[in-house]
């Protein structure tokens, strides 16, 4: 079935990469995503102040962080809950690579916003939610921009490899696959959703593409975030995606998934224990 | 919590629906949704062509449907699935509106399409993989049409009504709900999803929006369709959206959802078996 | 594969019942399970004391109801909570009966009591967490007394299938299954359970025995019992299992899930309403 | 709540462990588990013959295993598969266990067979299936012997404590937890069940008890168990329990649970890769 449903991402379609355990390596404005090295992506949930920003990023910076994540436009469940600064947003971001060199990675949800996004996002982001947003994959293929595609709440393997399929079919094909956990029956209970590291060997088999871990979402809570990092490492993941708050900051101040920021210090920690 | 997320759709928030049972009433083209006759949405997964169209519009009719469902616009898993006929089959649902005198209801994936939708559309669906698409809820709900809200795979009663409340925050309170089935450990062996009739009870508590059921693609079988639709007017649905095929038409030749349409001889034994 | 793993149950190794949709009615003390009419089976969750049994005996049997259940040995999460009665729980059912004249539904969660519960009951009934406990299952397919054989907590189809083969392969095919609800990534938010109506259909395809629907504790709230019984034989249940409470009885004084009895008065509303 | 469903397997209620992150170390025939280095149980998954069992308990010990795991008496969804040696399989491991000096873990599902299957068992263990087959965990609770309780397929946490509870309530706290994957929506695409390394944490928080994991079952597929076992270690985990089987042995002769067991060369490299 799945050559019918998409083909420009799996590994047999590819002659480059049919039958061997090949990755496709990304560069991200120097950054190698998908090679011998986990790559780091690290910073806050939202972007919430320019001060905010520009400390975190520095603070990853300094930890090992091999790129910047920041939401500037966030997709939240209720419309009462914090949106983020928007344009605002993106423009601190901006200052923020300028200051520290790091690559920025940032969501977009909307189709008609790609191109201003793509203007300061060094990746695009594409959440959950929207993994089945067809319009806006389609918009996504034709920017020529990396692309982070995170897995659907309760997406198949194939779902999510035909929503890539989406973005590759208009001509980009350089997209980073992000785990970040699942809904199930045991989720909420004692973690935000259920981690599912059992998805990456099955993915290496049937797509070429990269993939890293999101520890922050898939678990909620900071505690577990050192753990479900090197788990996600041990199980070949390429790579992480972080949450991160101010070293001092007050965890009831932040605006958005307070929970799951771990503190610069214990993503230092983090990075040295996953090293090769 | 309920009360800092959403508030507009909660009957709880309603001067008129505090304290009493009642749900709001939603005219569509001449048509009541939320009122004691439950309400038949009937029609294609998708617009294939005019005459299917207009031959099922006019069998619907027949067979005592309130409104024609049919999709100009289709969210497919893979990029190379049939898209839809876009504008084409929108002109087509307006002859068979023209022709039958049923409104007509159809989804529409796309913020920038909505102002097309909607001057074809009495009703504009989002389906499930839109549920949290935020960018197109907040156009919706600057349309004057009525929204036809379809749960998301695996979406909480809660996410469901902030969903609502992005729309009904715009100035758009016309809003029904559709359960259609979620995603569970159980689905998948002898249905395409677990259709959840538990959540009309509660949602019936929490809002005073209409809620209807999906019975087509919560079991994903032509044969458990009368079931599962005496079932949902059991559980008190104020109507039902169902798919049909031709009378005779070879199932094998249907470009979408295929095992799951059914015949409007049998749209035409519901109808009679859940009048009140 | 279903061939290999179970026969004796399915309807396709059965010459009285493949290639028909005939259902094997099973004979409980007069009362038939699997004909036309729907058979209630009501009473008290557990069996509390003579007094509450009795009285609720008379009155599910007033009500119109053709069994009575009720737990004299109780499966609970803590070993803290009322684990029921045990023989003194059997005796007041024998009683209940010898009174009203209603069988006895009751359950059995250890082999070695198979043969003393089966000499007050006249079915016996295996509960969800019981489903795959082989060695129980073997015994009750070694006594003479129909069974019924509750779904487990996220069985399959074929799981629950195959458990019935092992209480037939012993030489006793008088089963009654009954699903019970499933959990999934829904439950828990406004039910305790996700009633699965989807699967009654494919079970009636798979095989001949029976199967009702048990509505208490697949939505765990007295409220939505009667939706959920109506639902259930709208989608072909040969019967409803249903937990009932005295018709004063304060709800914080009953030892054992107090959320989901119904009264007696609503007991009989339901019957009426679903009489065929 | 807990306070009151479960206290002896609970930190805060245990003196020694309240306010501090200490595990009970449990001793098993001169193996230590709950200490630093995490504990290797490998073996059949079932006892087939003599010759294979010896085989891969030398070759398992070889490999550096601390226990030797093997079933006697088999839990197997259909009656007509295979459903063990019972005590000839317990002869065989007896014999396995003098040649090789491993002490020996196998299942016990039957509360009649506790006494037999604990003459020749170091562990007794507890299978997903009868997590909450209360008269048996009563029964274990009585045997002098720790017990390997594994989580239930759809097991909540606070379930598989107080399942763990009816086992001290009755004297016996030598409890060691073994997650073994739940069944979710995700499982089945790609693997058997989805491995939940979230639980690791919160259960340490919540209970003094050691807790391994099953990278066998909880993936299904050989080539996944490296990584999800070097992911278990990484989360915390005190131990693993392995299905193994023999170096040159052909995967389609074996009985239970054939496309995961790994080699003993495969299980020497796990066991180098995760000392500490």
């Amino acid at each position: 079935m799945s050559r019918r449903l998409y083909h420009l991402v799996s590994r047999e379609g590819h002659p480059a990469y049919r039958g061997n355990s090949g990755t496709k390596i990304i560069e991200v404005s120097g950054v190698q995503v998908g090679g011998e090295r986990p790559v780091i992506i690290a910073g806050p949930c939202a972007v919430e102040s320019r001060e905010q920003t520009l400390q975190i990023a520095r603070a990853v910076k300094e930890a090992g962080a091999d790129m910047l994540r920041g939401g500037a436009y966030k997709p939240r469940t209720s419309p009462y809950e914090f949106q983020g600064l928007r344009e605002k947003g993106l423009e601190i971001l901006a200052e923020a690579k300028e200051k520290t060199g790091l690559p920025i990675v940032t969501e977009v949800m909307d189709p008609r916003l790609v191109s201003l996004v793509g203007q300061y996002a060094d990746v695009l982001q594409i959440g959950s939610r929207n993994m089945q947003n067809f319009p806006l994959l389609v918009e996504v293929g034709r920017c020529n921009k990396p692309i982070l595609l995170k897995r659907g709440l309760c997406a198949t393997l194939e779902e999510w490899l035909c929503s890539a399929e989406y973005i590759a079919k208009e001509g980009n094909t350089d997209i980073i696959l992000c785990e970040r956990g699942v809904r199930t029956a045991a989720s909420g209970e004692y973690d935000r959703y259920t981690l599912d590291l059992n998805v990456i060997r099955p993915l290496k088999v049937k797509t070429f593409l990269p993939v890293i871990v999101d520890p922050s979402h898939s678990t909620g809570a900071a505690e577990m975030v050192p753990y479900a990092s090197r788990a996600a490492i041990s199980c070949g993941a390429h790579g992480l995606i972080i949450e991160v708050i101010g070293e001092e900051t007050d965890r009831q101040s932040i605006k958005c998934d307070a929970a799951q920021g771990i503190r610069p210090s214990t993503l230092k920690k983090i990075i040295t224990s996953i090293q090769v």
